[in-house]
């Protein structure tokens, strides 16, 4: 337990997780984390600032994935089906963390204050991909739109993965569906 | 100044909104707020929970006149369609309160706690459409989507008005030229 190990990170947010869904979020202290993942706290401050942080260590390797598969979309991938490949791939790396990802995100429903940093880090994943679509020169009110657009499809299709307790359907599969159905509502006719 | 007069939640609005922009949104007080509009702090707790909820006073209003312009559309109409008649709605509202809306929305974009309740209120104005559309028989799949789809061309369209120091163009041309956008890049090829 003493010894360096690799993978801090990755190991708090996994006793985090644990602690939080056995004690709950408030009661849960640093020190409990720390001890959880046989770390030290001084370990855990060299990660994170706070404990509501480690609930957020996906979001960086969210945003360079979202970035990385816009970026080599095929040149003849419009915006929104290089927005689309993105979020699917991110959708398919959540599914196979499937239980990880259901707790984390129970902790966080459960607290308005998680509820709004969620919100907030969600319009951090938009930018990244509008930036993204940018730098493929796409028209910048065309890449923030689609950027826009698949984030909302993305929450969309994740509310309703999680509320389907069975799991009946995967993340990407309702993903998928979710782009359809918004290329048939703002496909259809204008007036 | 004793006497009753009508407009409280207005005008406590429109007293919160000055001093806040006088001498910040800290460093106001509920008693100043009430004073500078003519009333007592009793009033204005009638009205509001804390100085934090005046900002949001058109919340319920903009609830109201979505609810409405969804349900009102020709039943011809388009989910997006109907979307983007209730968001063209709203934002005429706003441009016509061009002043107090850029005011508010410096004191809530220079505070972290507001953006976050903003983010939140936000949510529940697609919420309000989606359920709208519900009521005219949309399919649940496509009501969210155009909800979450059409809020997400008023917030661009917004922040580019805001950003738009000039106000070169009205929001709601903004918003127009938004949801063309959104058509163009969802309704374009699908590879």
């Amino acid at each position: 337990m003493g010894r360096w190990e690799p993978n801090s990170r990755e190991r708090l947010f996994a006793a985090a997780l644990e602690l939080y869904a056995e004690r709950g979020y408030e009661q849960t202290t640093v020190a409990e984390i720390a001890r959880r993942a046989g770390l030290t706290e001084r370990t855990f401050f060299r990660h994170f600032p706070d404990k509501r942080e480690v609930l957020f260590l996906g979001s960086a390797v969210m945003e360079e994935q979202l970035t990385k598969v816009v970026t080599e979309a095929p040149a003849s991938a419009s915006p929104l089906t290089a927005v689309a490949a993105a979020i699917e791939a991110v959708s398919a790396g959540m599914q196979e963390r499937q239980d990880s990802v259901l707790v984390r995100q129970s902790v966080v429903a459960a607290h308005a204050e998680l509820r709004e940093r969620e919100l907030i880090k969600r319009a951090k994943l938009a930018a990244t991909m509008t930036e993204a679509l940018g730098a493929r020169g796409v028209d910048p009110l065309a890449a923030r739109l689609s950027a826009e657009a698949g984030t909302a499809v993305f929450h969309v299709a994740f509310e309703r993965w999680v509320e389907d307790r069975g799991r009946t359907r995967g993340l990407v599969d309702l993903v998928r569906e979710g782009f359809e159905v918004l290329r048939t509502v703002a496909g259809g006719e204008r007036t």
